[in-house]
Formats: C-alpha cells, sequence, structure tokens
C-alpha cells in the first residue's frame, strides 16, 4: 500500500500495512479473523452481536486466565529464586464481576477489593475472605464491623484513624484482625497525574516519616496483627525505576520496623502498563518480576535483613487486554481542519456508544485502536477518529486510527483493550443504558453482567410511571 | 479573623472571613442556616439525611424553577422588545428525571434530550412531543423513526446523512418532520476544551460553507421542514463574545437562505456559565439576553433580513444552581507538601463518595467549594481538600477550600452547585451505588430519584446468586 500519513495523525501512529491486522499486542489472544471477520476465542463478531447487540463488551477469558496465571508464575519463579513466597491480588477495581473473581480463585490468585460493594461482589462469589486484601481511604464503621467479622486476611490501614477503629472493633468482638500498614512513599510513578497515588500530596497511606510510630500503634494493639507495609505508585506504568525506588525506600523502614518485630510481607501493589495502541511498549512480566526481584534482593543484602514475602496487586495487566468493546458504526463525517501547511481531512466515524462505556479518552487522554470487525477491506487506510453518540465534542472513543477507507454505516468496529477501566466507570449519561458484559471461551459466549435497558434507567425514577406503562 | 492563606491554596481563593457563610451566587436560593444548621427550602440537612443517608444529591426545586422562570422572562423580554418570539429548550443532559420534566413544562418551557433514553424520561413524564428538541449526532433509526412517529417538535438534523434517512422514514409515513439543522461555526468558546463544541475539529453539524446546500437538500424533501439553524458552541460559557460571533456567522448564512425560502428562528443553544465557587462571576441573565438581542438585531439591520424568532437551551444555568450534595465527613489527614519556600500542609478531608457521584474535578478539572452543614464553628478556617473514598488519586471533591479547623468525622458537608452534570455523569466505580435524588420545597422533601443498593448492583450480576441469597 502507498498512503501517506495524514498530517493530523499523531506521530506515533504508523500508516499500516494492512489496516485489518490485529496487532498481537493490543488484542487478546483468542482474537482472530475468519472469512474476513473478527473472532473472538472462536465466536464470531457478528453471532455476539446478534446475540447480545451493540455496544457490547466481550472478555476473552482464557486470555484472562493466562494473563492471571502468567504473572503468579512469573512473581512466584522470580521470588522463589530469593527465598520469597508471592501472593498476587487481583485489583477487582478494574472489572469485578462474580465470574471474574471465580476464575481468579481458581488459579489461586488472591483479591483485593476497596468498598462494600466489591467485597459483596467477592461474597456472593464465594471468594474465601482470608485471601481478600481491603483497601480504602475511608472506610466506614459498618465497612470495617463486616471485613472483621467475615475474617477478611489483609486489611489495608490507611489512616491511624482506621487503625483505632478497627482496633476497638476486633477488640470488641476478641478476634484479631490482620493489616498491612498503606505509605505514602513519595514516588512520582510515571503516568497520568490522576493515576498516580504515591506523590506525597494525595490522600493515601502515611508518609514515610510516619510508620514506625503508626507500626509501633498497630503493635500495641492486640487485637491487630501486622502484616507489613503496602506501597501502590500509580497505574499504566511501563518502567520498573518507579516500583523499584519504591521497594528501596520501604525496605529501609523495614530494617527500622524489624527490631521491634517481625514484618512477614511487601506489597509493592499494581499498575502494571498495557499496550493500548502500537505505540505502547510494555515489559513482558518475566522481565518486571525478575528486575523486582533483585531489586528487592540487593536492597535486603545491603540492609542486610531478611527478604519478605511479596505480594502485588495488578488488575488491569490481567483484565485490560482480554476485554473487546463491540460497536455500530453510525453517521461518517469528514470534517477539513484548517492548519498552518494547508488544510486536512480528519474523518469522524460515529459509534453507537461513547464516553458512557469508556470514559477513559475524557479522564485521562486515552489513546486507543480499533478496528472493523465485521469484514476486512482493501481499500487505503484513512486517519479516522471514532466518536461516541453523546451529546459531549469531548466523546471521544479512538482519538486517532487508521481504518479501510471504505468504512461505512453499519460496519462492527472493535476497540481493543478495554477489559479495564471500562466497564467498570461506565455512566449512563445522556440515558444510555450500559452494555452487557459477555465472556467468550471455546467458541461459546455467556453472560456476565445483564446489560441496562431504557425501562431499567427509569425503574429508579421515582415519579416515572410503573416500567410495564412507559412508552415503548 | 486573622488567619493567614496557606500557601497550596489557589491565588483565587480568599480565606473566608466566615467559613460557614454560604455565599449567594454558589448556594440555591432557600439555602440558609437554622441553629447553626444548614437548611435547604426549610428542610434540615440532618433530617434529610436522618430520612435518605448519604451521599444525597438535594435539589431546591423552587431554586430550579425560578432560573428556569427567570431565563424564560428575560429572553421573552429582550427579543419581545425586537420582535421576536423566544423558546427556551430545558437540556435534559444537565439532569433529567420526570419531575423535574414535569416543572419545565409547567412553567411553559420546552425540552432537549438528545438520546432515547432521555426521550423515554420525557415522554414517562407526559412531555409534549411537539415541544421537544431532539439532538444527536449518531441517531439510530429506531430513534428516527420514534421522532417522526410521535411528533417530535424539532429535530436536530446532524449530518446529510440523517437528513436522508428521515426524510425516508418520514416520506413512509407520509408525516412532515420539522427539523433544524446543527451548524458547526468554528466558533471557539473560552471554556474548557472538552465542553466547547463549536470549534472546526470535531463530530458535530455541518460546517458554515456547506450549510446552503445542505438547507437546500431538506427544502427539496416534500418529508421535512426546515425550521432554521442550531448552534451550540459550548458550556459553562462567561462571556457573550461567543455566543455573538456565532449568531453573527448564522446570520450571514441565514441572508443566503432566505433567497430560497423561510428560515423562521435560530437556535443558538446552552452554555450559560454559573458560579461553583466564589471566584466565578457569571452575566446576570437579563444582561445575557440583553447582548444578544441587540447582536441579532444589530446583524439583522446591517444585514437587511427579518429578526428571526429564537430558541435557546440552557442546562446547567436552570439545574446546577439548585443542586446540592451531602456526604458525611469520615478520615481526616493533614499531609505535609514540601515546596519551594517550605513545607506546608494539606488537610485531606475524605467523604463517603466522590468521583462516582461527581466527576466533575476529575473530568474537566472543575473547582467546587464546600461547606460544613451539621454546625456552624467559629474555629479559624484551614485549608481543606475535599477527596472521596474511590481508590484513585484523582478522586477530589473539592480541590480547595477553607473550612473550620475543627472539622471532624461525622460532621455534614454540603457541596453546592452539583445540580447539573453530577448525577447525570454519575457512575458505579469501586461498586458504589449512586445516591438518591431528593427534591425540597416548602419545608418537604420527596424522591426524584431512587439511589442503589449493593443488591441493585448484584442485580445485574449474570452469575451472581439470587439477591435474596446474597449475604448482608
Ligand atoms: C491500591 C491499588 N492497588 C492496585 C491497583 C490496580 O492497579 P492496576 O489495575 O493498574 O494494576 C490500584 C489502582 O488504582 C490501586 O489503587
Ligand atoms: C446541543 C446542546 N445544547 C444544550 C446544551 C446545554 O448546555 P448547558 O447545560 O451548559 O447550558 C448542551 C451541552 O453540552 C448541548 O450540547
Amino acid at each position: 500500500m502507498t498512503s501517506t500519513a495524514n498530517p493530523l495523525a499523531p506521530e506515533w501512529l504508523p500508516v499500516p500495512d494492512d489496516a485489518n491486522a490485529l496487532a498481537r499486542a493490543v488484542w487478546p489472544s483468542g482474537a482472530t479473523r475468519r472469512d474476513g471477520e473478527l473472532v473472538l476465542a472462536g465466536v464470531s463478531a457478528t453471532d455476539l452481536v446478534r446475540q447480545y447487540g451493540t455496544p457490547l463488551y466481550v472478555v476473552d477469558e482464557e486470555d484472562a486466565r493466562r494473563r492471571a496465571a502468567l504473572i503468579l508464575d512469573a512473581f512466584r519463579r522470580e521470588f522463589g529464586r530469593i527465598g520469597a513466597s508471592v501472593s498476587v491480588y487481583y485489583a477487582g477495581k478494574a472489572f469485578l464481576s462474580v465470574g471474574v473473581a471465580r476464575w481468579m480463585a481458581e488459579l489461586g490468585l488472591n483479591l483485593d477489593v476497596c468498598s462494600d460493594g466489591e467485597f459483596a461482589v467477592a461474597l456472593a462469589a464465594g471468594f474465601d475472605p482470608a485471601r481478600i486484601g481491603y483497601h480504602g481511604n475511608n472506610k466506614s464503621n459498618a465497612e470495617l464491623e463486616a471485613i472483621v467479622d467475615a475474617g477478611v486476611g489483609g486489611l489495608v490501614l490507611d489512616s491511624v484513624y482506621e487503625l483505632e477503629r478497627v482496633a476497638a472493633i476486633a477488640a470488641e468482638r476478641g478476634s484479631r484482625q490482620p493489616v498491612r500498614l498503606r505509605v505514602n512513599s513519595g514516588v512520582h510513578a510515571s503516568t497520568h497525574e490522576y493515576l498516580a497515588t504515591a506523590r506525597e500530596d494525595q490522600k493515601f497511606g502515611i508518609p514515610l516519616a510516619d510508620v514506625p510510630a503508626v507500626v509501633a500503634a498497630i503493635r500495641a494493639q492486640p487485637s491487630l496483627e501486622f502484616l507489613g507495609l503496602h506501597s501502590h505508585i500509580g497505574s499504566q506504568i511501563f518502567e520498573t525505576g518507579g516500583f523499584e525506588e519504591a521497594a528501596a525506600r520501604l525496605l529501609a523502614v523495614q530494617k527500622e520496623l524489624l527490631e521491634g518485630g517481625p514484618v512477614p510481607s511487601l506489597n509493592l501493589g499494581g499498575g502494571f502498563g498495557i499496550a493500548y495502541t502500537v505505540a505502547d511498549d510494555p515489559a513482558p512480566v518475566g522481565a518486571l518480576a525478575a528486575q523486582m526481584a533483585a531489586v528487592v534482593e540487593a536492597e535486603c543484602t545491603r540492609l542486610g535483613i531478611p527478604i519478605p514475602n511479596m505480594a502485588i496487586e495488578p488488575g488491569r495487566s490481567i483484565i485490560g487486554p482480554a476485554g473487546v468493546t463491540l460497536y455500530e458504526v453510525g453517521t461518517i463525517k469528514d470534517v477539513r481542519v484548517e492548519r498552518e501547511g494547508g488544510a486536512a481531512v480528519r474523518r469522524y466515524v460515529s459509534v453507537d456508544g461513547g464516553m458512557s462505556d469508556n470514559p477513559r479518552p475524557e479522564l485521562y487522554g486515552a489513546e486507543y485502536s480499533a478496528r472493523i470487525a465485521s469484514r476486512v477491506s482493501a481499500e487505503e487506510p484513512v486517519l479516522v477518529r471514532v466518536a461516541g453518540k453523546h451529546c459531549e465534542s469531548g466523546d471521544i472513543v479512538v482519538n486517532a486510527e487508521y481504518l479501510p477507507g471504505d468504512i461505512r454505516p453499519g460496519d462492527l468496529l472493535a476497540v481493543p483493550a478495554t477489559g479495564a477501566y471500562c466497564w467498570s466507570l461506565a455512566s449512563n449519561y445522556n440515558h444510555l443504558g450500559r452494555p452487557p458484559v459477555v465472556a467468550v471461551r471455546d467458541g461459546a459466549a455467556r453472560l456476565l453482567v445483564r446489560g441496562e435497558s431504557i425501562a431499567d434507567l427509569l425503574s429508579r425514577d421515582a415519579e416515572a410511571q410503573p416500567v410495564s406503562e412507559v412508552p415503548a
């Protein structure tokens, strides 16, 4: 193909040789084409849409399981070499349903929840509370009571105020609550500002300098059991430098803490980046695990302290690449954009969803990619921007992508890497119902989460007629 | 009071003389204090919370009605002077429930909807379809059929593709569909980029240069009735310059269009700014209406064309200032922030909601204000940042505010100006149920929209046990 780049395209976006190709890095492993059509784990996009409509979230179950197992194996292998055990908590905030919680339980992962709602999903899935880590900067008393009563294995303490309340609650019940202490390490992970959680000017955790005193306070409570420190430096991180710096800072404090008693484990949080577009090049999980193990070993040796057991909390890197959103293409417009060096044309391709099912482009300026799902085309690629159907100009699904020039209304469009933080952040903006979530595996699809109908939306309106009387 | 400013405070935020005061500009007109407590339209915050819990959206019904009536009156008065009638469409995207739709109908406003879901709410409210304007850059065929069948008074055409489909649908039914044409005027309103809808590089409307040809195509369809042009230049706009420029550009085209037939009306959209904090100083609606009428009159005179009837579509300026969100204060942390010129302390006050009930700070960097609702305090004001309870550092409700220094867990906190684009953009992030919406009027509260329980959230999970069996 001889297409030349559109000057409106971002620098990182090459004109593809084949605008139908499914780049390995951004598509789930079960994605392929059959007779031109996109097929996910053996189920064709058109079959999925025939059964469930558009928009539709699809999760490649084997892909999610495989990534979870890969992370678990890699970290166990690398930390096993230095004599440390590893627990991997799946971060439910990325996407949580009863089905997904069960996959993680089956694979031997633990679960990270951060609200009573996520906890309820975990319990509904039959997840063993002893294998749950419970986060949150502002847990209510009701949450703390439920945590203690259920026997949650790791409460992540976020403040002294919480420490005092949970100690009292556990004491009252005569039980002993295992807790980790969240540390605000001050490490700035190189990622989007909203996603960086461990810069000092933020709501989470205890400043490094205060950690010894707070750990002493934990140890002074007979109703609390100290598990160790916790650090989460951010999300969608590509460089291991931030993790290494956080590990070094926490281990330095750990040395001090060891004088007062055991510090069994260290939790370095989640945040491993994934490829949303061909421009993203995340480190393979094996390399990540090896580097983190090397740093922990080196620091512990340098400090002369025992190597702690390890915990991590990945969410996005397990479920993100497993998800694909299917849309139907509607209105298409070529918009002339005046710019230095002459006008250029950007093609706006509108789909039947948008910022309600994926707010990440608007929230974080996140980039995505796309492919026509219902067919292949040999037409020359043109630069498109995929927009949603919402009444807002920031309602962009894919900021920039090259797609075959004959893209037309009625085509199905697939956006990969939408498994994490799309459904979980979804809204009903403009009274659009949220799409269903479907798992595909071995040629079969099954519903994970029902979609919302207009009747569902109206059912919460206190002054609406009963749903059965609402005009269709 | 002698408090000095915290160096972390933004420049626009003064240290208040009284950190309990309810600034007129940002609170609904029914907001006052009784025995120190915040009272909204005669109902105390504690009574509201006792009945409905926290977080809670409260809408001051009289305030919303008053603002709607003020806008209608001001525009009718100012445009009446130049012989033009005015229709005011309430933009339902800001907040729409059956109750609010009925208030607007009672006051003589029209309604702007932009999806089948919003349309269903309008119909459920018994809103006369003839008084509805229907927007959308990507209406489905099903939507277009419903629009024609119901007799929607103003379909806002967004593309030639839509023109052709709706003409065919109306022709098939032997009916005549009134349409406006949305124009991409290229005017950059001075507002946040995501909210600015009429810059040329965006998905909405028809470029100015193409308008004559598209209007000719509309007129050539016997099944369509041409109502006029439509422009919406953005939202939360403080300067009238953008509206004036858009009016001038549209009227210049209008002159050309008049050669081919009548152009009965001109719709200049919504977007009037409101005060979120004391730093915002929106123009009074009377002045806005007078300036817009003056520009329309001057341009029409200059062009030698008749003055068209007018339509506008305000949403935020009607419902935004009428809304207050009530939260309960939980964890409070003083965080030391190193900076040039020495360290400073920012107090993080966490509440029991956050980005799920108000994503605007994270989406747009929107600023809000806050007051303790359950009491007054004479303590010196301290700089606080109000954070939510979500697992995300960007989860900020109020970026910067001075509140009494003895703010403590259990206090109720009220955030004003949350009536628009909060509930409508709300999510279930971290599986938090969305709060109920309650209207207050004459000392009584009534539910507009039910809140969501954890059972509601689980009810869509296809693999959860029936809700009755979910552990509490
Ligand atoms: C404490 C904590 N752990 C884990 C995660 C998961 O991060 P990711 O999905 O990027 O792996 C997050 C995300 O914000 C978090 O806040
Ligand atoms: C076409 C249109 N009309 C009206 C509005 C309402 O704007 P506001 O609520 O700022 O008045 C919007 C908001 O985005 C809009 O897109």
